[in-house]
């Protein structure tokens, strides 16, 4: 497989079928792109209706090629695609790109014009259909009809991009080259009828041109082999950014409608992308300027950074985003100030704070440096951010020239924020390798993505131990709803604790069971078929031990008048005070499994205040995984001690959603459903006891 | 005043104290932009050294000019700064700007030559000092030395800037030339020793040329003058756009130290703009790209947005950020979607749906304009976003000459957004009044302040009505710390209600007072000096009537050994339950005074759920003011009747607020601190009660 990709990245020869004699047309432009970039392989127009194309031998047919090529692209009508490919399968080509549309992202007709296409291809793998195709940046090898290729020259560089759409790929390609951010591979997977996300992801982390992997994504449809490329690409160091639409509902609509594809809901992807370690651009601007950061290679060690100006209003900007997104801007040590000092910037100059204002001393290149070189050797700071004030208009290379001999004597990142609009000086400074970005907020964003790097490639991954059923348990029995009680059972099985509990004959209650519940119990019906039990008065709490058989007889007839149904039995449980209202839960979803925690009660959905992890298959959370989930809710400080409150029982609410994660990899497919909520965790040391909970099956 | 602020603004004749020969040096500039750009008024350059620069007649000092000048720019260094404002004001000069620096943003010491400077100014009017000055781009009169202004010729339009920082001003200027976004009027007020914000908010509201005002704000000086003038501007018509950094600590420490203010709590400043109807942006880039939007003038009557595109990928993702943002884009009707099919734009074209997709038949003109006609003509729709694609790059007049001719033909606001990177069409739609983003978000952004634009020139500002204070109040008998039952009194004095409660004899307690309390009471020490209670030992709820002799005992000898203080006083409270805990308090600040609010407990302070608004000296907060406070809380739906619960008795909570602000206005600055916390607020037609709150007089 990876041999197929490989001749479709870096192909020999080229077949264009249904190749057109016109350059401006989209069946012409290949041809005319891989020629204005020198290709230097093969290349076979097929036409029947010409002789020539652009000076080259122009063939009939697939049958009278003089060799098999490496790829082939295909242009003609809808109706024509299918032959075309089993033609070039039969011929034994490696691979086809499939520019050609009106497939998948067609409705139920065209999903099955594109499952032919795949059986007619066996083999040979297809890049497609509906894509825009694919550009090698590194060797000068476009296969695509893009309008963006009209560029004389491409930005060479270190960034990868696979794209859902092939819009957005030119978008991206004419995007980067403005902005000086250079490229290696592009590929439009679009209706993914074969190669997908993955395969490409898989191609990117063994490809010595790509540092940065960028996607654009619009549903991941083998969530398995996509989480297994992105592991592997960050095994090879490689960080990965993510731009994903669908957020709303209205994008996720036209997200069907282009690609065909279902997408899954936002919060599993946001989950999936964190549990390997992507990183997800929040706006599309930051999608080109995370990688322009993450291409320099820099470590990002810590979170003081200074910044260099000749312009206050600037760097105040630029600090103020800093603050906001907990990066610190100290002031200069007083060895740094005294160098500062030293290079005699005016009286105007600000040297003793920070941002480090220059001021008009910012003209002198000589100067420039020295405080570039000052900033950098100062152990006060982790980065350096350079402001281009509006001398950028006029002198383009002024702060390019000043900090080109300083990058070699310290491996510290520095970007640069360019306050007029000055294209030309920030394109310089990119290419450079100084990312230059032109929104004061883009700094906060590269930096945050930087830390987040490092962290991420030094850390290891941690991967939760096999899942393992308990001897006792007999899944066999599991069918349909339990009631509360035996879902509580059921979670008790996997080692996560319950309150006191003891089911009661409705008419004959045997008291004796319940000794020790405390001078106070709750009673609920025990029901299958009410899930509301408090709807049809059916739970009383803070019932005095004495009170039970009458209680019990005024439950009864309360949910005999009310729902009609006649309780058989009663749950008499132990009243719990004192302890916070947990929730634990689980969601599946077409990528995968996610275990859900929150605080019970309103505030998780009010506030949205919840964690999603994937489970992967087979395997329990980690630990880690299950702490990391914890510290994200905005109600941490609740279980960590709130205000001079105890801590709760961390530890043991850590153990508990392991214990469900459990649960849930080994009961399979077959449990639908599952929640405990609440869950009371006590103060450190007391443990955590599920009150209530539902447990469905198939 | 106005005179004056209007001669700064159109001067006929202008003095350049300090100018030099050197068109580079920025004692030069001003004179050569003023040649440069025309200035039809006379040019007086001062400077004794010289006869001549740049063929104008040089005059050696101020006394010997010719005339009074309408304006002088002072270039000269600090120490000559004050004789040159004296010896200007002696002649009666109306105005003068003050480019030096080293005043207020240098320490006290600057602060001091700052005094003095206004002191030497008299009657004359002083921009400065430390500023760029300002650019009249309507009447071609830059009166700056900014290498902003290098640019040939201005991009005139209805937008005017004030900024406190000039780089900023020089930033706004370029960007703006770029996008094609026209500017009317550019003043950086810096120091604002006298002229500030104000100022000249009120002189633009008068202002022919502008329909739309930008203020880029470290700290606002004046509120009340600040306040005044944005309604005026208001009241005129004109939107105020403003970006106000100092979000973040750090940001703040930069801003006091650029302009040598205070800057005060972000906060309360979206307090302020939120009470006068300012948009605030929230990134530097929504800055320029709302006030595209708003010159167009155009007004936006609904949420329901078409968007026309030829590549599908673009038109997702500006379709998704719509989503995210509120608003709708639904397929287009029978009547619409059967025009867009009469086009014929070919078989791949998605009419159905929305984004409308015409593919590649979005090359020609014709058929876009007639898709155009049909969504603009369209009932569903309140808005269009055209969608240019990689055709922009070579054809970059493709779009903006089709959508030409259907502007007049409706009224509806139509923007676009550039998919590849194409600063030729976008600069060159945006000019043509249908303003072009680079990015998916701005889309939102700008149709979101269109929005916001409509209601609020729509409404009428609410005002409450004057405070009154109740004639039972004695407000001279207020001093120190109100006890917890001292303060409530004082609160149901101005009508809002407490809980059932009433101060017993510790030693001795009147038991015959509570009757009516119900079978249990809150018991709690009554102390000035004890302010948490609860850590005391000072506190007990669910106490049986009967038990309270024993009760009080326990209480004294409890806080005695605890915090040493003997109990004279108990607070018996009756128990209260089923109400919602709320909160309401008060915040000083320069800005003014805030009345706060939010849930009770801990939710408020861990997701920041609060609404302030700020109040009207002397007067009240309206109740469709403490209305919107509420609903502005995300807790707003447990007031609401969450999830099938009764609703609270918000009329009752909303008449607390105003009551509550009635107070704050009533007892002025002599009241420092003061909160209700908890207010149970009760289900609908069962009111509200204050159970515990503190007031703090001078």
């Amino acid at each position: 497989m990876t041999d197929a990709v490989s001749k479709l990245m870096t192909p020999k020869s080229i077949a264009i079928i249904g190749a057109s004699t016109d350059p401006k047309k989209t069946a012409g432009r290949p041809i005319a792109y891989l020629q204005k970039h020198h290709f230097k392989g093969k290349i076979y127009p097929v036409n029947p209706r010409v002789q020539e194309i652009a000076g080259l031998v122009c063939y009939p047919d697939i049958g009278s090629l003089p060799e098999t090529p490496d790829v082939a692209i295909i242009l003609v009508g809808t109706d024509k695609t299918l032959s075309a490919v089993s033609e070039l399968a039969a011929r034994g080509t490696p691979a086809a790109i499939v520019l050609t549309s009106g497939f998948a992202e067609h409705g139920p007709e065209g999903l099955k014009r594109q499952e032919a296409l795949v059986a007619a291809a066996g083999n040979m793998r297809i890049l497609g259909p509906n894509t825009i195709g694919m550009v090698n940046v590194t060797d000068d090898i476009p296969l695509s009809p893009s309008s963006a290729l009209e560029m004389s020259e491409f930005p060479k560089g270190s960034v990868s991009v696979i794209s859902q759409s092939g819009g957005i790929l030119g978008s991206l390609l004419s995007r980067a080259a403005a902005a000086g951010i250079g490229l290696a591979k592009l590929v439009s997977t679009s209706n993914e009828a074969d190669l997908g996300l993955a395969d490409f992801i898989d191609y990117l982390a063994d490809d010595p041109s790509t540092k940065v992997i960028l996607l654009y994504v619009e549903s991941i449809r083998h969530p398995q082999q996509f989480r297994a490329a992105a592991l592997k690409a960050r095994h090879a160091g490689k960080p990965i950014v993510v731009y994903k639409v669908g957020k709303s509902e209205a994008g996720m609509k036209a997200a069907i409608s282009h690609t065909g594809a279902l997408a899954g809901a936002d919060k599993m992807y946001d989950a999936l992308f964190k549990e390997v370690g992507i990183i997800r651009a929040d706006n599309f601007s930051d999608f080109l300027d995370i990688p322009a950061a993450l291409t320099t290679g820099r470590v990002l060690k810590g979170n003081r950074v200074a910044i260099l100006t000749s312009t206050g209003g600037a760097g105040t900007l630029v600090a103020d985003g800093l603050g906001v997104s907990g990066f610190e801007t100290p002031a200069p040590d007083e060895v740094t100030a005294e160098r500062l000092r030293a290079l005699q910037p005016g009286d105007q100059a600000v040297l003793d704070r920070n941002p480090i204002d220059v001021t008009l001393a910012g003209l002198q290149p000589d100067l420039l440096r020295g405080a570039i070189r000052a900033l950098l050797d100062s152990p006060s700071y982790d980065a350096l951010i350079l402001i281009l004030g509006s001398s950028s208009l006029a002198m383009p290379d002024l702060m390019a020239s000043a900090v080109r001999d300083c990058m070699d004597a310290s491996d510290k990142p520095v970007i640069a924020y360019a306050s007029p609009h000055s294209p030309v000086a920030a394109a310089l400074m990119t290419k450079q390798g100084i990312p230059t970005f032109t929104q004061p907020e883009s700094c906060s964003v590269a930096l945050r993505s930087m830390l987040h790097t490092s962290q991420m490639l030094q850390g290891v991954p941690v991967r939760g131990r096999l899942a393992q059923s308990p001897a006792t348990l007999d899944s066999s029995a599991l069918h349909g709803s339990l009631d509360e009680h035996e879902a509580k059972v059921l979670f008790s099985l996997f080692g996560i604790p319950k309150v006191k509990e003891v089911v009661l004959n409705a008419l004959n209650p045997n008291l004796q069971l319940i000794e020790g519940f405390g001078d106070k119990i709750v009673l609920k019906i025990v029901s299958k078929t009410i899930l509301h039990k408090t709807d049809v008065g059916g739970v009383a709490l803070n019932v005095g031990i004495n009170d039970i058989p009458n209680r019990i007889t005024a439950l009864m007839s309360d949910v005999r008048a009310r729902a009609g149904v006649e309780v058989e039995q009663v749950l008499v449980q132990e009243m719990v005070s004192g302890g916070l209202e947990f929730m634990i839960g689980m969601h599946r979803d077409p990528l995968g499994t996610g275990i859900l925690v929150g605080m019970g009660g309103v505030t998780a959905e009010l506030f949205n205040d919840t964690s999603i992890r994937l489970l992967t298959p087979g395997t329990v959370l980690h630990e880690t995984e299950a702490l990391e989930m914890l510290k994200a809710l905005k109600t941490w400080p609740l279980l960590d001690g709130y205000r001079g409150k105890p801590k709760c029982d961390v530890a043991s609410l850590v153990q508990a959603i392991v214990q469900f994660s459990e649960l849930v990899a080994c009961l399979g497919n077959n449990l639908i459903e599952c929640e405990i909520n609440p869950l009371f965790v006590f103060v450190e040391g007391q443990g955590v006891k599920a009150a209530d909970g539902i447990a469905i099956f198939n």
